[in-house]
This record gives structure tokens, sequence and C-alpha cells, in this order.
């Protein structure tokens, strides 16, 4: 059966991306999506389980370029959560920054949508810090690191994505990282 | 009408938790609340939205006290939002530990109750933010600071909620609070 659905996945993803930018997302149906990739509805639903998740495909390996990263780094809890933030804009986001503009104008097209990223995020955290954990790390510091590291990331990344910057990814991640030392060292 | 109902949202929410409590959310219906408060499913639907929203009516409490400590409070960013879920810990939270813990499990039975949580803390992030924002901070301290106050908070949280623990919660977060500032400092 593969040979007639070279990428099957890949098709599916690309004709849901189209569709979500020219008719929005509540406006696409999977049929739609099916038939734009020359595919059936079955098919669709035996790779993505739903609509949104063909949003969401990339978010497997996002978790896998960081869990990798985490436990190859040898630093502190944050700056090892912060360079495998730093691996994945240089692997995965940087020279993206149209597709990843777009991607996030459809998310914020839909509630649904939103929620589910919110939820791949919880999963993506989650991973982290069971990387941290495995290289000895408690639960807390494990947390509050991969957290933090989170936070700086979504920071960095509004900035990115926001219209008229030019600063890449892995920079403005840098750069959020020092302003978070600061915020939370200054006093006590 | 007021004279009939005394504190309609009072008694619909008590009716509402102790019912999670018994039987379970899933097994709860807005008609057994509304039956076990003495009142009618148009009263429940009047006031709550929907069913899950009868678990969460102390969040904008939460919020106005977070909001009114920052404020107030004379210091750093971080040392702002640290005091003011400080300030929440000793006025909303101390000796509620049962009860929060009852809470607790509820919600985590319940995706739907879990997702609910998760916008509800949204919500109560974009609050802090704009407090701060309010007293002249840049968008993005703002938001590194709350979002690292409320990382404390949340695993301050997790502490006291958790089996055996008999630590203040307000003691919890001034602990966290220095982890993570140890965390950060450590080495760049």
């Amino acid at each position: 059966m593969a040979r007639w659905q070279p990428d099957a996945r890949g098709r599916l993803e690309a004709a849901a991306f189209e569709l979500f930018r020219e008719r929005g997302f509540e406006q696409t149906t999977v049929a739609d999506i099916a038939g734009r990739a020359g595919l059936d509805k079955r098919t669709f639903y035996r790779l993505f389980g739903d609509k949104r998740e063909a949003l969401f495909s990339g978010s497997a390996h996002l978790e896998e370029v960081l869990a990798k990263t985490v436990a190859e780094t040898d630093a502190g809890p944050f700056e090892v959560v912060i360079a495998a933030f730093r691996r994945v804009a240089e692997e995965i986001f940087a020279d993206r920054l149209e597709l990843v503009r777009a991607r996030q104008a459809i998310i914020e097209s839909s509630p649904e949508l939103q929620e589910r990223e919110l939820r791949k995020t919880g999963s993506l955290v989650a991973a982290v810090t069971a990387a941290l954990r495995a290289k000895g790390l408690d639960e807390s510091t494990a947390t509050l690191a991969t957290e933090s590291g989170a936070t700086v990331f979504r920071v960095a990344y509004a900035r990115w994505v926001a219209p008229g910057g030019d600063v890449p990814l892995t920079d403005l991640i840098a750069e959020v990282a020092t302003e978070l030392r600061a915020i939370t060292s200054a006093s006590g």
C-alpha cells in the first residue's frame, strides 16, 4: 500500500496548511484536506486523529531535539534548557520565519487550536523535565529550570514572530535569558 | 427576587463542590447541583455559564488580590510578583489545605476541568502582567517577572498540596523563589 501513498503524512500536512491559510481553519473540512492531497478521509484519520493535529505534527520532532540536547549538554540546569531551546531555534525554526508567522496566525484564529497548542506545550515541558531528571536532578529543580527556560523561549519567540523583527531566534533566546537572570537576581 | 435567594452563588458553589466530591464531576449534573442548593437550573446557568465554572468562582477574587498587591508593592518586578503570590497564600489559601487538596483531586479527575484551569491560569497571568505594565514596566520584563513568579507559585503549591507537607504555602513560595534565583544565576 505504501507504494501509492509516498509520504501521505507530509502531503496531508501541506494540504492542511495551505487550506487553513486560504479558507481559514473553521472553513476547512478533513474531506477538503484529503481531497487536496489526493487521499481519502480514512487515511487522514489514521495518521492524525483530528483536524487540529495536522498543524502540530512537528512537535514530536521538537520534543526529540530538546530531550537529546538536554541529555548531551554539560552545564547548570537552566543553561542546559536554554541550550536546548537554542538548538531547536537553529535546527528547526531558522529560515522559516514566514511559515512560522503564517502558522501562528492560523493558531490565533481558533480557540480550539490554541487549546491544542497549550497541551503540546505541556507535553514538551514534561519531556524536558523528564530529560533533566534522567540526569539526576530532583523534581523541583528540573521543573524550575524547564519552566524558566520555556518562559524565555516564549518571550523570545513572540519577539521573533512580531512584525519587523530580523534578529535570529537563537540570539533572542540568549538575550531574553540574560534579562531573566537580571530580573530574578535583582535584590532578594 | 433577591429575598428568597440569599447568596444563590455561594449555595450553588457549595452544592457543586459537595456533589463533585461525593459522586465525581462527570456523574454530577447541573440539575443535581441546583436541586441540592434548593434552586433551579436557570439560576445556575445565569450565574455560572457551565458546570465547570462552579469550581472556579474564586479565581476573580484571586486575580484582584494579585493585581492589588502588585500595584501596592514597591520592589523589583520579580519580588513584586512573589510578594503578590505570598499575599494570596496568606489571605486565600492558608488554613484551607484540606479543601484545596479535595478541589485539586476533582480537577485532576477531569481533562475538561484541567483545561478550564489552564485558561484561568492564563487569565491570572495576564492580569498580573497588566498590573506590572501599569507601573511602567515594558512588556517583556513584565512577562518574564510574571511567568517566573507563576512558576515559583506552581512548584510551591504542588509541594504544599502533596501528602504529608505541613510548611505554610507562603514559606514554600519564599523557599522556591530562592531556588529559582540560584538556578538562573548559576554561571551564564
